[in-house]
């Protein structure tokens, strides 16, 4: 398999602990987004959406982090990053989708370059926006974290799951823009549980090929 | 079951749509999200995160539309909204993200207060962001549905899936904010097909109990 990533990229990362979870071995691709490598020609015959992480499987291309992933639990069932039953899937699937749809999209580079170039957003208020929509997101992940059952060790249970691999990419960039992570120490205690795992070690940004000082 | 919902929340209108296709009764429950309901105590009992849609099964709560899709494809398999292997699952899952973390984050009603009131941005560059992302979103989806196999009637073959229960409700959204779908032939072929099925006919905002004029 080859992975199309960018260290920074916390989507990639996402995929890229998933990979070290399962143990499988791939090609790493390099793609440098604030270069615009995905715009370019080479990158749009990857991928139709000039979005990284890509994941190639042979012949099979795939984009988007939650689909790769659910894809590779597919094939590569052990362990199992969705276990459990369809309610367990669910409880697993919305926390990721709490992060992947409510925080993430928002504070993604090409968005921020708008809020800069188009609405001629101020360094400060670009910076505010980031910290609002982290901040406002990660207290509803926190809250559903402490409130539920379901939670253990990890977002869900004793064993890391698709949950975690979304999580903990999240934090990395929360604490790049200096986001107030005080108030959410469930979300905290499992990033500090995931991270003591060498599959999330492993492939944190500064652990990547790409790596930039 | 119950549905939390509001009549112009597209991701409530992807879930009411997976709901009709497989012909599963509910009782819609209205959130009005314009007179912020979904802030109030009452329906923080409900949902954690205060979004919608928010489905209740029994004792069972689920957030986010995609879970709440992929739990009721898991218990209600017909007809399946995730068919064939993993590889069609994948391409399925991929192309409803490409809408769902690409296009309709950045156009939700809490983002576009955030915009005007924190941002002091015009209503006119307001709507010129929406426009935006739409466009840009929907381009990356036409590319891939005109130019990839196994694309047919509907966004994956000839049946509904996952893919048209999110790109349906885009399209409505589109609409509304007069964006540019002339340059998505395909897109708007497969919008027609799904909108000549009851499914997405009988869901449509307009045709909500909580539908206004």
């Amino acid at each position: 398999m080859e992975l199309y990533s960018y260290y920074r990229s916390s989507a990639s990362f996402r995929v890229r602990i998933a990979l070290a979870l399962k143990g499988l071995p791939y090609d790493y691709r390099s793609v440098h987004l604030v270069k615009n490598e995905q715009l370019g020609a080479g990158y749009a015959s990857v991928s139709a959406t000039q979005l990284v992480p890509q994941l190639m499987d042979g012949a099979a291309r795939i984009g988007q982090s939650l689909a790769i992933i659910e894809y590779l639990d597919e094939l590569h069932p052990e362990p199992p990053l969705l276990p459990g039953t369809a309610l367990d899937r669910a409880r697993i699937r919305s926390l990721a989708l709490d992060i992947a749809c409510e925080i993430h999209p928002l504070n993604n580079l090409r968005v921020l370059r708008y809020l800069m170039r188009d609405l001629k957003v101020g360094e400060e208020a670009k910076n505010a926006w980031y910290r609002h929509w982290v901040e406002l997101g990660l207290a509803a992940v926190e809250r559903r974290l402490a409130s539920e059952p379901k939670t253990g060790r990890f977002c869900h249970g004793d064993a890391t799951t698709l949950a975690d691999c979304v999580l903990v990419p999240q934090i990395f960039n929360a604490q790049r823009f200096d986001c107030q992570l005080d108030p959410m120490p469930t979300v905290m205690r499992i990033f500090e549980a995931c991270m003591a795992l060498p599959a999330f070690q492993s492939t944190q940004p500064s652990a990547c090929p790409d790596a930039e000082a």
